[in-house]
């Protein structure tokens, strides 16, 4: 295999690593896990001072598996490749970017499918409930581990620009940039809301079994694709779907007189992006990733005050929202805003009109693109300072 | 019983009327009805010239039990109560107002539950397809029935406000004011997409049996919760699920180093609702009631051009909308707005300010009770024109 197997922006074939963490972990819940794996992949290189390494947190359903190819079969790159390439807005040739597979997850990191060491048996049900900050804690024992001392910068969307907000709080020393898409200080009642309907989805499958399906060996394939749906659908927009579905049939005649079944286009996706989803992901980490969105609320050890919180700051940030996101609406972002403004931070805000929804921050948005441009440059500036 | 057991402004005890139709009936779908039953109440009187008569439509879950009381034990009045009685805007002084159970319902008129005289058994799933006309058809044979040549108006929100304005272009001589609230032309891809989520989840609950859930005696509970706990959500708007609940806590605690089931009060309020729902509702229904919504496309038999279509009414309209309303937003009633006024036809647009979404057309909103009442005082100088 050959380089040129790949698109000459990408960062080609892929290996992804694990740390090996032997050390018991304490987790914001009390409870502790006796060590981890984390998986991660890594892009680019490392420089000389090791300043200039960024990292990306991922979302609700994301893995460590963010830019190139696996294999030179693989149809898709990572989730996040067209931010991540040599002269993308990450850009692998100057800067080394990280990004590993969260703890709960289902892609290689310790998780609900490991073997628990003290049952000898899968965790399933009884994996501990996580925070966004056992992760960020977690996260910060892989930079040890690569010997990173503070990150030029952590990034991530959705539930990744919490992480990103965390790590801010969590290690001022250690981020001097922090790059938070398409995110919130808490979530809403109706984003809890989704969030319970996705998983009463799962749980009232029969295959999930109480919780047991990993024992049983049966997988709530119904529950966890009925799940994605609902998610899905928020991750969209009214306008965006109107303009990629419309009303548009995939099957039948509304015509008078005749008795047809009758598909939407839109149904016929949805049903197909749920049961894709259902193959890979597994059910105890989408409702431990989704109760790590509803827990999460970056004031609440701050007296419930964004600005006392983001006083303990250090780092400068980018916060970056979509038009037509209505599950994080730019109003959430513009919030984050004004407590960091109020905290005295260095703060950049970009609202980019998408049509997208809260997934326009995966996908490739010329303007979007262009302000993480901008900004990754000034990261640059602030790395090369740090390297003569 | 004497009526002062009941609030002055209700119309007191009521009880429903049965229309039993022994003709065939031919259905949009090309297939016939051999017959049906239409359950349905009646408030008010209906003066000499019969002139004063009033149909309300009713939506997705609704029923023919619009307004008043079966018993004095019950608990709640009918689902349009705020709106209906003695100087209410559906004044039970002034107007004879009509309401019933659509065809495929569960609450007494023909539906899936019913005895399909062809085969003896429970029509289930074979009951036939229905839409909008549909029901305006049938409506208009228990206006027959009830003697009423010309409607003084109809009235509806949401799938109501559909077949208010089905009967503006089915039967233009027989609608004088046509009362159109939180509806839309036609559904969006999003609108449709919730829709098949809410579908997914109570075909794939086990105990709809495919279908077949009647004829073994076992009820898909679990699924309609689901369905209707998607559909609330999409009922209420952001703003106002974070004003009633917020991220307050039914149970547990967020207290680091705490690992206790943490619930939140929107998810147990959901549930309930859920569950409510569940027990008196079918599940046949459900689906018939919704595909009926998705189908509905006002003018699509008029060139997909709702100019052309509205060019057919004769009556004058009213247009509500709700500023929160997410699921059929001002916008769709603007569409309606504009369309009325290129095909030339009085039209009145009202957008109340209103923080509680779709739901809002349900609720006693001074505002929108001004807006009513200001608008069937025009209603009534019309029929006491007729009257004179």
């Amino acid at each position: 295999m050959s380089i040129s197997d790949f698109p000459a922006d990408s960062v080609g074939l892929v290996t992804p690593k694990v740390l090996h963490n032997e050390q018991p972990f304490e987790l914001a819940c009390g409870r502790r896990l006796p060590g981890f794996e984390l998986v991660y992949e890594t892009y680019g290189e490392l420089n000389a001072k090791r300043s200039n390494a960024i990292l990306v947190c991922h979302a609700l359903s994301g893995h460590h598996h963010a830019a190139g190819y696996h294999s030179k079969d693989d149809r898709k790159p990572g989730w996040w490749d067209s931010c991540i390439g040599p002269g993308k807005p990450l850009d692998t040739n100057k800067f080394f970017i990280v990004s590993c597979n969260n703890l709960g997850g289902c892609h290689g990191s310790t998780g609900p499918r490991s073997i628990n060491p003290d049952s000898g048996e899968q965790w399933g049900a009884d994996f501990p409930p996580l925070r966004a900050r056992d992760w960020v804690h977690s996260q910060a024992m892989l930079a040890d581990h690569l010997q990173i001392d503070c990150w030029a910068a952590v990034i991530g969307g959705s539930l990744g620009g919490m992480q990103a907000m965390r790590w801010a709080l969590e290690y001022p020393q250690r981020i001097r940039f922090c790059i938070v898409i398409a995110a919130a200080l808490q979530l809403t009642a109706q984003n809890i809301a989704f969030n319970e309907a996705a998983r009463r989805a799962i749980q009232s499958d029969p295959k999930f079994a109480n919780g047991e399906y990993l024992k049983k060996g049966s997988h709530p394939s119904d529950g966890l694709s009925l799940a994605r749906i609902i998610g899905h659908i928020t991750y969209l927009s009214d306008i965006g779907m109107g303009q990629k579905f419309g009303r548009e049939l995939r099957s039948g005649t509304f015509e008078l007189g005749k008795d047809e079944e009758i598909e939407f286009q839109v149904e016929s996706y949805l049903r197909h992006q749920g049961s894709v989803f259902a193959e890979g992901f597994d059910a105890h980490t989408y409702l431990l990733m989704g109760r790590a969105l509803d827990y999460f609320d970056l004031a609440r050890e701050y007296n419930h005050d964004p600005v006392a919180a983001f006083s303990h700051a250090l780092c400068d940030f980018l916060v970056v929202s979509f038009t037509s996101d209505w599950r994080f609406a730019p109003e959430r972002s513009r919030e984050i805003v004004e407590a960091l403004l109020g905290a005295r931070k260095n703060v950049s805000y970009a609202e980019i009109e998408a049509h997208e929804g809260h997934d326009a921050f995966l996908l490739p948005i010329p303007r979007y693109l262009d302000v993480l441009h901008a900004y990754m440059r000034r990261v640059q500036a602030y790395c090369e300072g740090l390297s003569q």
